[in-house]
């Protein structure tokens, strides 16, 4: 039986993985939960799975909630009570589903307490990927991916030696607007950005879809994890997102992980590596489908990717720059503040006015992370 | 250094063995070539690899070939010289590259001598799976697939567990007269059947994947090589031969291997697992391919193939029946004596005349599968 802490229990990878769990009770315990704001839905959690602690982001909400939580919830709250939950307890697996970078103190948190990363918050690799993964080494703990392409390619290389690896190839599926011109980016609404053709998401990743930011932060995420060069990661248009990522070996032979697109696969695997459980998900019939289409990436279509591979290359503190200029550019895109081509040219602006430093600890990425939201929001 | 001995050394997966070979010297060393009756090329060969033994088909064409191999190399003949090259020395490794049952012996006689087998020959297990895996477990040695579906399966299940196999799925792609219905067979020439659209293979094994009887002896291959049951072995129809096969597992991820229609990717797999070497091969673009198509079988347009399945689920005797009808039907055709429609209708007479028996040894096998050949050269 595995034990379980969710950060993020109401979001969209939260929930899903909660019905993982619920599909096979009998491999999973809840020890902890942490939501944002949505006290009623982390109640019926905490109701159903009946973890040992939960938490939510405010004392307030805290208090809200305390009198619906069965008997004897601990409940915390802010980022010290996430922080706490992350480590406490006997959970031998922290998922890390909360968006954005304020996921990265409590997942450093989870690992110096020793426990099994189940990583869908990308943007904690791609702002501090080198202090995860060397205190994940230090410790001993596997960062097991569940992004969708993290988990093909890192599936994919089941059994294969990594020098073997020529290069990996991360498919997009070209985001809500993969049809559109430049030209015809001018003016869309946050409703058209946010409806994705092939995933059900939540806001923040389905507008980084759209404008391929998400990509460019997964290859970012995907250099961490499988220690690759940026010259040997590589992005390809597949509008129909089935063959989630590949990777090909020196000898020219492709391994590809394909399945329809349900998060449940990649949570669970997460969650059961190096087993595999039944999933509460379909089948692939690759007939009725009937065919997959490919294109090359353009990277003058979509800047931010080309921006994310920059950051990446550059290195030390530039992809920090990017995630957060990005994360607010956003933010602020979905309250109506700025157009959806703002977006991009908020992180050009951050970017282009940041001078690299090195990043030795969680405080220096916190400054110039605070730095950039500062300038990304006055853009 | 691998030591390797190539039974059907002048055919086109010997020949492309031999590619391999050359383009990593410093790997292989080759002990033993086999040819049938290509003397001309085969003296070629044992000049250029140096092989410390070779076979020909007959002492005719063994007393030719002499005079012009290096001094010091044993020449041997017929089915006996055969069986002696594959057990002989010290080769490691046995490829098994001979067209049709004839190579069964030989192979028998290579895995007794401890010898791990490159398997391109699918007839062998055809016609004597049972056999040939059981004397294959009692020895510890590996048979490892040439057959491009079948090693892409095998690198599909690397570090997986075999329990969490759901089914596995041979790709096809429908062969020269994919687009033609069965009307649009009839009269058609051996040269028309011999144009593949993707491989570049043997006449055999070309008119076989015509007829689909190539993939239903690959599904009878399946059965043995993976041990799974004939309903959780799928076919589909995939023109382009990009995906070569894939597996899911009961958490619905689909593990695939891709790559250009290339038979040296899966020789050197085959030779140098678990390692990888680069090959003498393209790399596959999918960009540049744009779109991958697939269809569901269509057993009454490819009866050969319903007839294989028919024949591996009846088991015993039917499988070495439905091969050795077909490979007397495919030879006729090519010699002009019968058309090619007739191939499958040779193949239904003898199955239907043959009483299910169990095959408990070579010598049982051999007879029936002379009956066989008796009866279709009948019909």
């Amino acid at each position: 039986m595995k034990k379980l802490t969710i950060l993020g229990s109401t979001g969209s990878i939260g929930t899903q993985t909660l019905d993982v769990v619920a599909h096979q009770p009998e491999q999973y315990e809840v020890q902890g939960l942490a939501a944002g704001n949505n006290v009623k839905l982390l109640i019926e959690q905490a109701n159903r799975f009946q973890p040992k602690a939960v938490c939510l982001s405010t004392s307030e909400l805290a208090a809200e909630a305390a009198p619906h939580l069965p008997a004897g919830t601990k409940v915390l709250h802010g980022e010290e009570g996430l922080i706490e939950l992350a480590a406490a307890g006997d959970a031998d697996t922290v998922v890390t589903a909360i968006v954005g970078s304020r996921g990265l103190k409590a997942t450093l948190a989870a690992i110096d307490a020793g426990k099994q990363i189940g990583l869908a918050n990308k943007e904690t690799l791609v702002t501090a990927g080198h202090l995860v993964m060397n205190r994940a080494r230090e410790k001993g703990v596997s960062i097991l991916p569940i992004d969708s392409e993290h988990s093909a390619i890192f599936q994919c290389l089941n059994g294969e030696n990594r020098r073997d690896i020529k290069g990996i190839t991360l498919t997009a599926s070209g985001g809500s607007f993969r049809d559109r011109t430049r030209e015809e980016l001018a003016g869309v609404t946050v409703e058209q950005a946010l409806n994705h053709p092939n995933w059900s998401m939540g806001a923040k990743i389905t507008i980084d879809s759209a404008t391929m930011a998400n990509k460019g932060l997964e290859v970012i995420e995907a250099h961490w994890l499988f220690g690759l060069p940026y010259d040997r990661i590589g992005v390809l248009i597949h509008p129909e997102s089935i063959i989630h990522s590949y990777v090909e070996f020196v000898d020219h032979s492709i391994i590809a992980q394909l399945g329809l697109p349900d998060m449940r696969v990649p949570i669970q695997y997460a969650l059961s590596y190096p087993d595999r459980y039944v999933t509460p998900t379909e089948s692939l019939n690759l007939a009725a489908i009937g065919r997959l289409n490919f294109r090359e990436m353009d990277f003058d279509r979509y800047p931010c990717l080309r921006m994310a591979y920059e950051s990446g290359r550059a290195g030390l503190s530039a992809p920090t720059v990017f995630n957060a200029s990005n994360e607010v550019a956003v933010a602020r895109f979905l309250q109506g503040q700025i157009e959806f081509l703002d977006i991009e040219r908020v992180i050009e602006t951050v970017l282009t006015k940041h001078q690299l430093t090195e990043l030795h600890d969680v405080e220096a990425i916190t400054e110039i992370d605070a730095w950039a939201r500062r300038e990304a929001e006055a853009v």
